[in-house]
C-alpha cells in the first residue's frame, strides 16, 4: 500500500449456507443433552461450522496481534493515564509481563505486538511489528485524526499483518492511552448513541472527569459535520485512531479468509462497527467475547445484535476478553465433535 | 458411617486473614493494569489466595465428581425426561459421550461418577464409585424423600470420597430427572423464596408443564411443615435427594481440607445452600461457576451474595457450568503470579 494506490475492500464469502446449517443444526439437537441446554455455546458451535463449511469445526494455531497507538486528542486530558503509558505498556508485553501474555502463554496463542503509530520511537524486538503511520493521531479536537491516505494505509497494515498469520483464529487487542474516547466518537458517529452513553470511565476517571472527557468528545464532533451520506472510512479518519482502523483492516482481511475473528471489549468493537459499515458480511465471522464495564460498549453490542460470551467487568483492553474466552470457543467445537448423540448412546429422548 | 453413629459435620477453618488479605489486594493493586481493571478476576485471585494461605496460589489435579441419582418425585410427572435416562446417561458418561466428558478431556479434569441413588442396579465399572444409598428416594409429595439416617449416610459418603481425592480443587456435577424440583424445594424452604419463583422449566417443560410442576411441589411443601426452628438437615431429608446430599457433604469436606470447590449451577446450588446452612464457614471456599437459565437459581445466588463466573444459558447440569468456568480460575492464579508490577516494569501510574 503507498498513498497512490486507493484501499481496496477485501472480497468477504456470505457464511449462508441453508443446507449446512440445517445438518449443523440437526447435529446439535441430537447430542445427548436437552435441545438448547448448553445455550450459547450451541449457537457458537454453529457458527464456527458455518465459517468454516465444515460439519467437524476445527480451531488450529490460534494468533493474538495487539495493535498500539497514541492519540491526540489525549493532549485534552481525557485520561487518567500520562501518554507515555502506551509505550511503556509496549515494552511490558515484548517483556512478557502484560495480562494479554499471561493469558496468552495460558491458552497457547501466538502474540505479537504492532506499532501502529505510537508517539515514540520503539526499538527493534522479535515480537513487534513496525507499521507505524505516524507518531500519534492528530487531536480531532482540533483537526481530523488522519487524513484519509492514513487511514486506508492502516486499513491496508492490518489486513497484510493478518495475510502473514498461521492458523485459523485470530484475536486482536488494543494499547493506546485515551482510546476509548476515539472508540466513543465513532460509536456516537456510527449509530447515533448520544455521547453521554457513549463515552465512559475509560481506566478510571472520576465524575468530574468523566464530565471533562465528554464535553472534550461534544467538541470533537461539532468541529467535524457528520458525512452525508455516511462513509464510515472518511469518520474513522476524522474520528478514529491507527490501533482502531488497522485492527478494522485485520478483520476484514481475516473474515476473506474465513478465519473465526475473536472481538474483544471497547475498542475492538468500535474497530468491528467500523468493518460492519464497510463491509456487512463480515459481522457473521465475528465472535464477540467480552462485555467491558465501558457504558457505551453495550449500546455498541446491542447496535450489532451481538451477545457476548463473558461479562467480567473487564476494563483492561489489550485483548484479555477475547484470550479469557477462547477456552469456551474450544469448548462449543469439541462438544460438536466428542459427544455422543441420543441414537449412539441409546439413551431416550424428551418425552 | 453407618446408621448408628451420628453425622459429624468437620471442622471448617475461616478464610479471614487480615494481614494476607492486605498482601493479597496490594500484590493485585500493583500490577500493570488500572486497579480492578481485571474485573470478577480480581475478586477471585484474592479468594484463591486466602483459601490457601498464600500469596501464589496454584491449582493441582482438578477433580470432577459427578453424583447421580432417582427421584420419587419423578412419578408426579415433573420432568420432560422419563426417569430411565438417569441411568442411561450415567452410562453415556461412564463411556465418555456426555457433555462433561468433553469439558473434563478438554480441561484435564480426572472424572469419577457416583451412583448416590440410581433407581436401578449398575454394572460395575472402574470410573463408577458403587454408594448407592437407595433405588431413589421416596416421592416427598406422599412422605418424606430420605429417613434421617440415610441423609447422613449420603453427606458422610460425599464427604469420604473427597478425603481419597488427590488435588486441590473439586467440582461437583449431578445427574438425576427431576431434580430441579428438590432443588427448588430446597430452595423454598431455606430462603422462603416462592414456588412460583423457585420452580422453573428444568430441562425443558411446557407452561402447562411448568403450572403443573409446581401445583406439586406445593403440595410437597404443605405435606411437610417447616421445621421450626430450620432444621436444614432435617429438610434436605424430608425434600432433598441423594445426590444433592451427597454433594453437601462432600462441599463440606472438601472445604475442611481448604479445597477450592466449584459450584455448577442450580442443582449443586442447593447443596451449596444446604452446606451454608449446616455450616456457613464453607461459604468462602466456594466458587460460583454459573447462573444458569432456571428461575430460582438467580435467587439463590442472592441469597448467598454470589457473583457467578459466566452466564451462558446453560440448563444442563452435569458439572458442565463449573468445567467452562475452570479457565477464569487458572487465569486469575496466573495473572497474580505472572504479570509484572508497576515498579517491575518502570511505568507510570495513574496520575
Amino acid at each position: 500500500m503507498n498513498d497512490k494506490t486507493p484501499f481496496q475492500l477485501p472480497t468477504i464469502e456470505s457464511t449462508t449456507d441453508a443446507r449446512l446449517q440445517t445438518r449443523l443444526q440437526h447435529k446439535i439437537d441430537h447430542k445427548t443433552k436437552p435441545q438448547g441446554a448448553l445455550g450459547l455455546l450451541e449457537g457458537l458451535a454453529l457458527q464456527l461450522g458455518l465459517i468454516q463449511c465444515s460439519e467437524s469445526p476445527s480451531l488450529r494455531e490460534p494468533q493474538m496481534v495487539v495493535f498500539a497507538a497514541d492519540h491526540g486528542i489525549a493532549a485534552e486530558g481525557v485520561s487518567a493515564y500520562p501518554q507515555a503509558v502506551t509505550v511503556q505498556m509496549v515494552a511490558n508485553m515484548l517483556a512478557g509481563g502484560a495480562a494479554i501474555n499471561v493469558f496468552a502463554r495460558q491458552h497457547g496463542f501466538a502474540l505479537q505486538v504492532v506499532d501502529a503509530g505510537v508517539a515514540a520511537d520503539l526499538p527493534a524486538h522479535p515480537r513487534l511489528l513496525a507499521r507505524k503511520i505516524a507518531y500519534g493521531t492528530r487531536n480531532s479536537c482540533l483537526e481530523p485524526a488522519m487524513t484519509r491516505p492514513q487511514a486506508e494505509a492502516a486499513l491496508a497494515a492490518g489486513g497484510q499483518i493478518v495475510q502473514t498469520l498461521p492458523g485459523n483464529v485470530v484475536a486482536f487487542g488494543e494499547m493506546g492511552i485515551a482510546n476509548t474516547s476515539p472508540a466513543a466518537l465513532l460509536l456516537t458517529r456510527l449509530t447515533g448513541a448520544p455521547i453521554a452513553d457513549a463515552a465512559g470511565r475509560g481506566t478510571g476517571l472520576d465524575d468530574q472527569q468523566l464530565r471533562h472527557k465528554q464535553s472534550v468528545l461534544m467538541r470533537s464532533l461539532s468541529r467535524h459535520p457528520a458525512t452525508q451520506p455516511l462513509d464510515a472510512l472518511a469518520e474513522l479518519a476524522t474520528l478514529g485512531g491507527f490501533e482502531i482502523a488497522m485492527m478494522t483492516g485485520a478483520m476484514l482481511q481475516a473474515a476473506s479468509e474465513r478465519r473465526v475473528v475473536l472481538v474483544d471489549g471497547f475498542i475492538a468493537g468500535a474497530a468491528a462497527l467500523v468493518a460492519c459499515a464497510l463491509m456487512p458480511q463480515v459481522r457473521s465471522y465475528l465472535v464477540f467475547c467480552h462485555r467491558s464495564a465501558e457504558t457505551g460498549h453495550r449500546l455498541l453490542l446491542k447496535h450489532l445484535k451481538a451477545t457476548p460470551l463473558l461479562e467480567l467487568d473487564l476494563r483492561l483492553g489489550e485483548g484479555t476478553g477475547a484470550l479469557l474466552a477462547w477456552p469456551l470457543l474450544q469448548s462449543a467445537a469439541n462438544f460438536l465433535n466428542e459427544m455422543a448423540s441420543f441414537e449412539s448412546a441409546g439413551i431416550s429422548e424428551k418425552q
